[in-house]
C-alpha cells in the first residue's frame, strides 16, 4: 500500500489529475461535431505551445511515429539529408530517413556534446545538394541540448535546405519558438513536457515543407500529411480513427499549460533543472553532458565509481517510490537520467534530489547530500 | 444536462466503467517490471481472444496502422497479392499494399455481397505466383461479413499463399478462430468488439508469415514486426513508447471478455444482431447486405425513401442521445449503420431499436415500430 510512484523518467511522465479526468470523458463520435470542436481547439492551442502559425497535426502514434511521418513525407528516395548524430535518438532519426530511401549524411557528434552551426555549415558546403537538415534538439539518451539550434536553422535555410527538428522530449520544457527559429517541421510527443499519457505525436509543417511533400505520393498511408491536411480542411477530422481519449487528455493538458502561461511553464523546467544541476554538483556528482549543452529536461548524471546504476534505480523505486531511468546502449551502466518534464513543482524536485542523495549514501557514496539540498533550496523555492 | 450519449457506432464504441478506471491507473515506466507484467498478460489474454498460438503484437496506432503493418512487413515490392474489394475498407486494404509496392490483384465484389471461395480459387488459378490473399472479414462500410472466410483460407493456403485477414471491426463479435481457420496474419483494433478506446491495433503473425517477413528489411521502422519481436523476446517491451494508459484499458477489457467467456461474449453480438435484423425487418426496413452475408457487428439499413440519413442521425442524437453512423462515400445518404460492438446488453439493443423506430415515425415513415420491438423482445431477453 503506497502512493503512486513518482515517475521521474524522460517520458512517460507524471500526469495531472485533471488530465486523467478528461481522458475518461465518455466516448464520442470521431466523425461528429463534438470531435470537430475538440480537434479544432487542440490544434489552436498546440500552435500556441509550438509558437507557430504553420499547420499542425496530431498523430495517433508514439513520437517515433512522428519521426517516421517526417521521414516519409518530405524527401524523395535518394535525396540528401544532413543529420547530426550524437546519441540514440540522433541515430534513430537518421535511420528513419534511411528506411525511406534518403541519402543520409551524418555529422558525428561526440556523445555529451551538441552539434554546432559551424559543423552544419561545413557539411552543407560539401553537400550543396542537401534537401534538408534534421536535428534532435534534445538528445534524451545523453541529456544534451543543441544550444545553437536557431543558428543551425539559419545555416540550413540559407543554403535552401528544409529544417526539421525532433523536439520530442523537450517542446514545452525549453525555449523553442518554432516560427521565430525558422523550423519547417517540428515534432513532439504527448508524454513529455506536455504532461499527457503516451500515444500521440504532434508535427508542424511550414509552407516550404508542403512544397516538398506535394512533389510525390506519400510512402506511408498511415502517416500521410497530405491526407491529414485534406481531412482537417474538409471536416476538421483525422483520416483514420484517432485515439479519442488521448485527444481529450491532450486538450486538457494544453489548457493547463496555457492557463499557467507558456513562459512560466517553460520557466519551471529551467529553474528545476538549475536546482538539479546545482544540487548534484554540490554532492560531488558529475554530469554526462558538457557544460553549456546541458538539458533542462533530462538530467544525465555519471554514476559514481563502484555503484551500479541498476542498484541505485532499484532502491530508489522500491524504498522511495521514485522512478528514474538508466542509460541507453553503451551508456547503460555509466549514467542515470532524471526526467524533468510536465509536472514540475518544488515537491517533485526536492523529493528526487533528496531521495537520490539518500540512496547514494546508502550505497556507500561519500557525497554531501545536505550540501546538495541546501544548494537547491533557494532555486526550488522559486519554481 | 443528460446521461452520456449511447455510442452505437461501428467504432469507437461505448467503454465499460471498469475499462475507464483501469485507463487512469497512475503512469508506469514502459521499460520496467510493472509494464513487463502488464504487457505479458495482455499478449496472453489477447491470444485467447484471437484463439491463436501464433505471435501477437499490440501496436500504438489505429486499426489502419495495423493494416499498414501487414502491408509493410510481408511482401517485397512487385510481389502479387489478391484482395477482394467490395467497400471502403477493402479499398483501403488494397491501397495499403499498393503503397508499399505490392502488385495488387483486386477481385471486384458487388457492394453488399461477400467474396466467395470460388472467386478466390479462380483468381489464384490465373495468378499462380500470388504470394498472399488479404480479405476484409467484415466490411464495415456495407455491413457485410465473409461467411466463407475459412474456405477462402483453405484455398489460399493450398496454393501456397499467405492468408491475411483484416478483422478490425469484428474480432470478438463473431466467430474467428484464427488458428483453426488457418489465418496467418490477423489484424484487429481496440475500439470495436474489444470495448476499449481507440489507439491500439493488434496483429497476429504465423510461422509462415515470419518466413516472408524475414526475407527483407522492413520498409517501416515504426511498424517493423521484426523489431517488435526482438523487444518482446528480450525484455517483454515494445520498440517505441507504447500508449501505456490504453494498454491498461485493453488489459482490463480483455479480462472482462475472458471473465464473461469468449463464446458468450461473441454470442451476445450474434443474438443482438438477430434482434436488430428481426426488428427492423418487421418495421419494414431493408438491409444493405445480402441475406447470408449480413454482419453481426454492423447493421447497415437502407434509408426509407424520402427520409435523409442526416436528419435521422441528427434527431436520434439530439433527442434520444443515441449516435449511429451514416454511409461511407457513395453510400453516404443511402444507408445508416448501427454498430453492435463491445458492450452488448439488452439495454443498448432495445434503446437503439425503439429510438430509431420513434425517430423514423417522427420523420414520416409509416413503419410498424411496435411490431419491430415485439419481434425483438424474445431475442433481446436472451442476450
Amino acid at each position: 500500500m503506497s502512493l503512486p510512484q513518482l515517475i521521474m523518467l524522460p517520458g512517460p511522465t507524471n500526469v495531472p489529475p485533471r488530465v486523467y479526468s478528461a481522458m475518461c470523458k465518455p466516448m464520442i463520435n470521431h466523425r461528429g461535431a463534438e470531435f470537430h470542436q475538440l480537434h479544432s481547439r487542440i490544434l489552436e492551442n498546440a500552435k500556441k505551445v509550438f509558437q507557430t502559425e504553420n499547420d499542425l497535426f496530431v498523430l495517433t502514434s508514439s513520437g517515433t511515429g512522428g519521426v517516421e511521418c517526417a521521414a516519409s513525407n518530405f524527401l524523395l528516395p535518394g535525396e540528401k539529408i544532413v543529420v547530426p548524430v550524437g546519441g540514440t535518438f540522433g541515430e534513430r532519426l537518421a535511420e528513419a530517413f534511411r528506411t525511406y530511401g534518403a541519402s543520409v549524411v551524418p555529422i558525428e557528434v561526440k556523445m555529451g556534446s551538441a552539434p554546432t552551426a559551424d559543423q552544419v555549415r561545413e557539411t552543407l558546403a560539401r553537400q550543396r545538394d542537401a534537401k534538408a537538415v534534421a536535428v534532435v534538439y534534445n538528445e534524451t539518451s545523453t541529456g544534451t541540448t543543441v544550444r545553437e539550434l536557431q543558428k543551425i536553422g539559419e545555416v540550413a535555410k540559407s543554403s535552401g535546405a528544409l529544417f526539421i527538428v525532433d523536439a520530442i522530449s523537450v517542446l514545452g520544457g525549453d525555449d523553442l519558438p518554432v516560427d521565430k527559429w525558422g523550423i519547417d517541421v517540428c515534432i513532439t510527443a504527448s508524454q513529455k513536457c506536455l504532461a499527457t499519457p503516451p500515444g500521440l505525436a504532434l508535427i508542424s509543417v511550414s509552407k516550404d515543407a508542403w512544397r516538398l511533400a506535394e512533389r510525390a505520393k506519400p510512402r506511408s498511408e498511415y502517416f500521410s500529411l497530405i491526407k491529414c491536411r485534406k481531412f482537417r480542411d474538409e471536416k476538421m477530422e483525422t483520416p483514420f480513427t484517432p485515439a479519442v481519449s488521448l485527444f481529450f487528455a491532450l486538450d486538457e493538458a494544453l489548457q493547463i499549460i496555457l492557463e499557467t502561461g507558456l513562459e512560466r511553464w517553460i520557466g519551471r523546467h529551467k529553474k528545476a533543472s538549475a536546482a538539479y544541476y546545482s544540487a548534484f554538483g554540490k554532492m560531488g556528482l558529475g554530469f554526462f553532458a558538457e557544460e553549456g549543452s546541458r538539458s533542462t529536461v533530462v538530467i544525465a548524471i555519471n554514476m559514481p565509481q563502484g555503484i551500479a546504476a541498476k542498484d541505485l534505480r532499484e532502491r530508489l523505486r522500491t524504498k522511495y517510490g521514485v522512478v528514474v531511468a538508466g542509460g541507453f546502449g553503451s551508456l547503460k551502466d555509466a549514467i542515470f537520467r532524471i526526467g524533468n518534464m510536465g509536472i514540475v513543482t518544488p515537491r517533485e524536485v526536492l523529493t528526487t534530489i533528496s531521495s537520490v542523495g539518500a540512496v547514494l549514501e546508502d550505497l556507500g557514496f561519500r557525497g554531501r547530500s545536505g550540501a546538495g539540498i541546501e544548494a537547491a533550496l533557494p532555486i526550488v523555492s522559486e519554481i
